[in-house]
């Protein structure tokens, strides 16, 4: 059982470790050893491995009970930085993330969907250098840099396995930025590293189980399962975009017919809506729904419907404490929130279920890619993904 | 955070020495510590726990390397002994299970499906007593009562929620049926047993993401996450039957329409064919499709279609490494599983997930909730669940 190997029981016992001095900080060494049971040599090592990588602090020693002194240690916050970038077809956001997950500071990109991936590196190289160079900060300081973007990344080897949004497919990307940068780089699904930002810093602290659903160019979801992204076998669980609602639908951008995501997304909403009269925005669909035109009140409110129907359809299989909406379509249009909180509460979510779950809305919204990506990048560096 | 306080920690420690010895016996104590970073103390303890309830053996003495001599560990094999109980709505199977999942023996009931709790307990009560005595096992033997059943089941307290199939709502299964039996008794949904079978012991040995389906008088799914059966909040996660699929469509016995169960389980294909004829049981549909009726082809071919889709929305959530196809349709008619893994492969599954699974029959078929539930119920009593 693979779950048993040393490899495995190390990156937990590390993980355990830093956990503890995160959450418990001042705490002994031998509280460590205590509460987890770990010998005082393992815990010793891990100990010394990240006070020498200069993360821990130790402090004066103290007497705890009748024992010796006893040297407290805690975490050295404020010197961990690294670098958040979220990547998207049409826009760059980088971000230089501090350990609590605060934006140090950020700058923001546009880019065209057909540049290449080269063209793409070399300019968030460029970008990551002037951020800090504008705020005076140290090089040397950022541990590495996370990236999210949407489609199958392979989070292993940072390589773009594939993503319809950007046009690639197999682009070694982490190689890449890292050789230009001189930073360690870790690259995942945006969704992914979304889920992870609103579970360590926003709406989903103290969840066990959080499935954060993304509704904008595509429809997908991400599992937190007990502080950690749920991936699967190739990083790619939470596809529900992809999950087959009618197989007599309409065509979905991956090819297969009547795609849950062919309901909702944007593209989608677009070229349905441009039978009826050009619309070029989203926000000029729902201003026509607005204004009472009945084939915008339609395909909007077939849309709030199907956005339930993910609510039930994940909750039905993932059975989580918390579900977060967020993504373009509802930071655009808050509004509907409290439709789609309605729909599922009232009569779409499978009714055993109904009261097994809280509804809430992003609450890093656009930051939570930039905030998960470098918090994903500082794990990285831990050892703890 | 949850994972990290003391009981979990005491759990997963107890239950990493156990697979441990399990799966490497003979083994020293000292090697258990080097290999999990535990100190010898918890180490220690632990195998004192499980050596005092008899269940680990130790062997002589011997020398490892150059150091002082080791008593190697091993587990008692053959002395484990617990019963497993399937209840479904007509028929009831009982089976005395060792801890390598064989049924040493068994019997079997037939019920009807209005039958009262505390009747189908006592005669669960009494079959168990009247196999123990049939066959000479010293009623002393078993470590206590895994069941397995249709429905929603609060494994931590024991308490059928709701189950459709039996009729029950908020039944005290576990706590009267240790009264009537004086065992410790672990009460969970059948697929989830199911699942935990196939992966201990069927066709998902050695996977670590499996999902298993289930398609009978309903259709559901189980995934096993690492060795362990993924719950979700309220023991509920799975519950694929329930995601809705068309908001218009058929009506579902939970109260909603167009739930993807409607599409394939016996009873809603059993309804539709009988607007056509009479038609009283599963064998005489299939029998009609074989003699060319067309609408017998239409009703099956169509609910092998949204088997494949069941398949594809499971792969798209969980990106599983296994998917394992169990239930009364699969099982009597095991030529569809071939239709259904072409369909799978050539048209429906989303094409970036292709070829990252393996599909399987059941390997253990109407067994695995026996199985399962005794090995769950060995689990519970190891404190290993």
């Amino acid at each position: 059982m693979k779950k048993h190997d040393q490899d495995f029981m190390k990156r937990q016992n590390r993980l355990t470790v830093f956990e503890i001095i995160k959450n418990q900080a001042p705490i002994s060494r031998a509280a460590i050893a205590k509460q987890t049971g770990m010998s005082a040599t393992t815990v010793s090592r891990i100990v010394g491995e990240l006070a020498d990588q200069g993360y821990i602090l130790e402090s004066d020693q103290v007497s705890v009970g009748l024992g010796r002194k006893s040297t407290l240690l805690g975490i050295a916050d404020t010197s961990v930085l690294s670098v958040g970038v979220e990547l998207d077809s049409h826009q760059m956001n980088i971000g230089i993330v501090d350990i609590q997950g605060n934006i140090v500071c950020s700058s923001k990109y546009t880019r065209t969907s057909d540049e290449k991936p080269d063209v793409t590196l070399m300019r968030i190289s460029e970008a990551i250098h002037d951020l800090m160079e504008q705020h005076g900060i140290d090089k040397t300081r950022a541990l590495g840099i996370g990236m999210g973007l949407p489609g199958i990344v392979n989070n292993q080897t940072g390589i773009v396995v594939f993503s319809v949004q950007l046009g690639w497919k197999n682009v070694q990307l982490a190689e890449r930025l890292k050789e230009l940068t001189g930073y360690e780089v870790a690259v995942d699904n945006e969704l992914k590293v979304k889920a992870l930002a609103e579970h360590l810093k926003g709406a989903a602290i103290g969840s066990r189980r959080t499935a954060l659903l993304g509704f904008g160019n595509g429809v997908g979801s991400a599992l937190i399962l007990e502080g950690e992204i749920y991936r699967g076998e190739t990083n790619s669980a939470g596809e529900i975009g992809h999950t087959t609602i009618d197989p007599s639908g309409m065509m979905c951008e991956c090819g297969k017919a009547g795609c849950l995501q062919t309901y909702i997304n944007i593209s989608s909403l677009l070229s349905e809506a441009n039978k009826i009269r050009p619309i070029a925005t989203i926000e000029e669909l729902f201003a026509a729904r607005q204004a009472g035109e009945g084939w915008a009140k339609y395909l909007i409110e077939r849309a709030l419907q199907y956005i339930a129907i993910t609510v039930n359809n994940v909750v039905c299989m993932y059975n989580p404490d918390s579900v977060i909406l967020s993504g373009e379509l509802v930071d655009k249009f808050p509004a509907i929130y409290e439709e789609v909180e309605e729909l599922c509460t009232k009569e779409i979510v499978w009714e055993p279920l109904r009261g097994s779950f809280r509804i809430f809305r992003s609450e890093l919204n656009e930051r939570g890619v930039m905030i998960g990506s470098g918090l994903l990048s500082q794990m990285r560096f831990f050892k703890l993904d």
